[in-house]
């Protein structure tokens, strides 16, 4: 296996399509693909899903096409998806209080532990499964629980000052909805959703 | 300006970043910003924000730094969201719900202003301040409101039927939630968001 950092970072997004057409597969009870089928399955050509899969070592076998089931357990292993990883949400408006009854995150590994807020008992049209914190007790939390990964939903003038403290409390992971760029250290690894940007890129490409 | 299609997709999500920076530029009173500044706000090198530019034309005066005001003009002209743009959200659900009422869309020029569901009178928790409309009623509401971008929320099974269904009504840019390659005519543009997919891609960073 190659150094962590080698790898292109589109490859790891492609890993996660391939994972999602393997788990259909599995449903239909169809235990072994071709290299094409799943490349059309995944919208990639046959070519790019072989050298990807050689970045995380040999999965097929010549002739024979890939086993569903082991190649999807090599991709969670690559992943770290293997076990139930906890994360956490930061700001519980309307947006962050939807992101923390999602349904999509728990097939993927993911289970939203917590809620954190500066207000944690603002009135809420909602009832959470999991608690609604308030930030004094991030830190604890997230040691005593390990968690690594935080999806943070604050507004953007609060963000940099939250994500500050979801450093110094351990997390190393960040999905960003706030619509500005975080500075962290080194170590730390932010993916950015940006709604808003994701509709004006929309538009640019539409207008006509 | 070059044409359309020769842009980078990537210098367009910049310039949404750069558009971000001058509108906080604007709030604080600031009018003119050189390259070396915005660039430093924005998290790219000086180099990169002189070419993004100049796809778009020539905006800068040398010596003298981007006046902010007409420059957030030029972008939001690029972009196409000078006037404010109807969308429309299909599927609510948990997070379909969120997107309908999510305030970030507002000052990037998107109005969400409807909703549609194939059951528009189950049980929500929330009010709107927009109609949930039956999905019968898409094509009609899509070309009397000219609507040419809608947020895809529905569950990965039904998304490609209504992925079919908005674009034989006219919708040509679609904001994907569903984890689901959409096939789509060539005239229309998919960003996709998935969400689960994002938290994998931090998992694997962040694996120790």
């Amino acid at each position: 296996m190659r150094r962590r950092s080698s790898i292109p970072r589109k490859a790891i997004y492609r890993l996660s399509v391939y994972l999602r057409c393997l788990d259909r597969l599995k449903e239909n009870a169809i235990h072994s693909v071709s290299s094409e089928a799943l490349a059309t399955a995944a919208g990639v050509a046959p070519a790019q899903l072989r050298k990807d899969l050689t970045y995380f070592g040999q999965f097929g076998t010549r002739g024979l096409g890939y086993d569903v089931e082991r190649l999807a357990r090599k991709i969670r292993d690559t992943l770290g998806t293997t076990r139930l990883q906890p994360a956490i949400v930061i700001g519980v408006g309307n947006l962050g209080a939807a992101l923390i009854s999602y349904r999509g995150f728990a097939p993927a590994g993911f289970e939203i532990i917590a809620g954190f807020d500066s207000d944690p008992r603002r009135q809420r049209n909602k009832r959470f499964a999991q608690s609604i914190l308030p930030m004094g007790r991030l830190k604890d939390f997230v040691r005593s629980h390990r968690v690594k990964i935080a999806i943070l939903a604050v507004p953007a003038t609060a963000a940099q000052d939250v994500a500050n403290h979801l450093v110094t409390s351990g997390v190393s992971g960040i999905l960003n909805f706030s619509p500005i760029l975080l500075h962290v250290p080194e170590h730390v690894i932010v993916n950015n959703v940006n709604l808003a940007i994701e509709l004006e890129n929309l538009s640019y490409f539409i207008k006509s």
